[in-house]
């Protein structure tokens, strides 16, 4: 598959620089671009890497431009328009449907004819699989769980217990959707384990990052709703509820019972307390520990740069004398 | 399974007001709940939901009673009672003993006749599988490896190199035991790998979460002791020893050989650094970096509550000029 | 296997003080040894079972040798030759070739003849594995995917996507290597994930621990180069590179495209925001947050001790009303 910039310029409503009918076939950095390639530049860091790319087209800013010696699809969104092309030259890879004969299927599971179910699967009985679902090596789909339309589940993912996952859905190797929320009683023996009884509801165009776990609920469901972009290694604890269009980070932790709403930007190593709400279009900077409410939308923060151990021992020894 | 709250009433000493022959089958929270179900109330701010409740009983300390217009079963803890009638309601669940013909089972492993073998389960030669054992989907044991009476391995849990289980105990997906240590020697060329060669000992009525992971000791073993609750995401270095009944929330990260008490309580996010002590009874909030020995029981801390960007940013520039 | 304590001074260079006839078989804690065993001396919190240890051979400074009252091997750095002598004990575990039959191997697989494929393994088509790899039990190996010579996959890995894996690797149970890294655009209408297309190129020699992840790049690949060791649960972003040698410890997020230097020491739940630069040599301590680039080798910080709750509550207080 390739474009020429002029047909690139027509689909994303662009104006270009240069010969309308330069071909591009791949997507690159600047440093490691080829003939065919096309880039992108937002950032004065990678300057020098413009200046001498080899790339065919750079998408760039018209401001930027009189350092770009090649020729340019112009934006005032660079980024946006490249992984809009990015994404035009790499649709999701296509897969043959069917069942494989290494995967553990239980007969009164539900699977869609179209869907391809991978080796070494474990498909327990009340589980239905929709149209076009992709089910990777090695996952456990084990409980009462529902997997929409066109989802995938890439390799070694696990499901259990009771859940409902959206249509569009990407879920990357090693989560872990619907285990035990941590619900204990203290007595005077001990801990008393609370059973775990609500499940996940997982919206429509979702993606779930490697080793993320998400916990069903205690009674009612943990929610993720449409257009949630969870990073790698992140942990939400039961009947968190996140709102449509929230990005979290890597290695984030979210309390139980926290409610998180739409379009915030949640950064890595951020933690938050349970039980508590934040309101719409929040960004909280990274490793910063929430621990009440925020109804303003706007930006946090709450951690220190780190610093040569010196100066830092002397701050840190001033601040105990206050 | 149903009750009547006079029933309820005796097999957990409280008093109750209203009718005696009011029946639940359920559990639920106060928002969801429906006739038949049991909730609780403890914290005002659920104080309108508990006003509008549709539960037919809810478990309330009695000087919370005059908000309540349903029939109520009355305790100084309302949530540990809530908690057994949970537990009461939802016993852990039935399973048939067998194999499942799909896992991979070594000859020499010893698996009691009412144990539970998943499918696509692999099983090593040194394992001694014990009495109503229950091993999920996709679970790998593999090792001198010992699993008590009654414990259940959900799904995908990885056991390797030598380890002893205690009984009634509950690992969730995608833990691993066993694995490891971070042992390296530094030398003129590079890092030289120390051999691991300890093992772990999980003790009786332990619960350890999603993706979490527990270190093999280097010579000694690690400990992880009765009654120990360990949340999702939780890294336990080589030679930690948990003291029994502490709890540890999620994404905390317990350096090498730490020793940590009885009935502690670490929040989210804690880390600690290898070779301090920490003493019984501690409480430490989400996000403390623990760097020295704890002697005394009590609360502790060491984290920053996240605050709008542009007043955390003048006060962090506050403390840099001090 | 064992040695006299005169053989091991000749092997390692090292003076050694008793009976050069006195042999060792294993290696162990100075609390734990019986007869027939070395262990070593280095830190003064152990003095009181360094006296009565019963270790056959204790590997000391001889600066400490006054309270050693068995036979000694004496080294400038005791933990050094006493690692030496544990990898000489205990040398990696041998495995006989061959794939287990209830592995599902593709026949476009390129396997040596002297690799092992354990049980329940799933192998893509364009696989190429080296000889004597270890494959252990559960192991998902699924892309365009080259794994060297000598290199240990111990249980439950997954490979997927465009990887090259060195010689001599040992990788632990749970991590996930070359999934999606986090690239998303914002768009009107929610998040457009950027398809990622990069992959991860692992050196010779390095270690990754149980449940990290290390994502593939967005366009050109992420490099963990030789000698590398990652410790468990750490994330590591797309087109991150990580120098020579340099050690990560537990739960540690580095953020995308940084570039860490060779040598490096970087503590347990360290995190680093994306795009930055760290020279050669730095060490940076627990929990310290880095958002700069690092341009001078030595050590730096940016997290407090925790303390007593009553103590540090007080202290925010003053540091508020600055």
């Amino acid at each position: 598959m390739d474009f020429s910039i002029a047909e690139l310029a027509v689909k994303f409503g662009c104006d270009f620089i240069g010969n309308p009918k330069t071909r591009i076939s791949y997507a690159s950095t600047l440093i490691s671009a080829q003939q065919g390639a096309i880039s992108f530049y937002t950032n004065s860091f990678y300057l020098e890497q413009l200046k001498s790319t080899k790339a065919s087209v750079v998408v760039i800013k018209s401001s930027d431009i009189s350092n770009c010696s090649v020729d340019a699809l112009l934006s005032d969104d660079p980024y946006l328009i490249f992984s809009k092309i990015v994404a035009l030259l790499n649709p999701l890879p296509i897969f043959e449907s069917g069942i494989n004969s290494s995967a553990s299927i239980s007969e009164k599971a539900q699977i869609s004819d179209s869907a391809f179910i991978g080796p070494h699967c474990c498909i327990g009985d009340e589980v239905d699989i929709g149209e076009n679902v992709y089910v990777g090596p090695g996952c456990i789909i084990d409980g009462n769980i529902e997997v929409g339309a066109n989802t995938r589940l890439i390799a070694n993912v696990t499901l259990i217990n009771k859940i409902k996952i959206g249509k569009r859905v990407i879920i990357h190797p090693g989560a872990i959707i619907g285990s035990d929320g941590f619900g204990n009683a203290k007595t005077d023996k001990g801990w008393l384990k609370i059973p775990q009884l609500g499940g996940v509801r997982v919206g429509d165009d979702v993606e779930i990052g490697s080793n993320t776990t998400v916990d069903r609920g205690s009674l009612d469901d943990t929610e993720i709703n449409d257009g949630v972009r969870l990073d790698n290694q992140i942990q939400i604890g039961h009947n968190v509820s996140i709102g449509e269009d929230t990005a979290i980070a890597a290695s984030a932790a979210i309390g139980g019972s926290a409610i998180i709403g739409k379009r915030c930007m949640i950064a890595g190593q951020v933690g938050m307390v349970g039980h508590i709400t934040v309101c719409d279009d929040v960004r909280i900077n990274g490793g910063s520990v929430v621990t009440k409410n925020i109804k303003k939308p706007g930006v946090y923060s709450g951690s220190f740069a780190a610093d040569e151990d010196k100066i830092w021992k002397k701050l840190v020894a001033k601040i105990r004398r206050l």
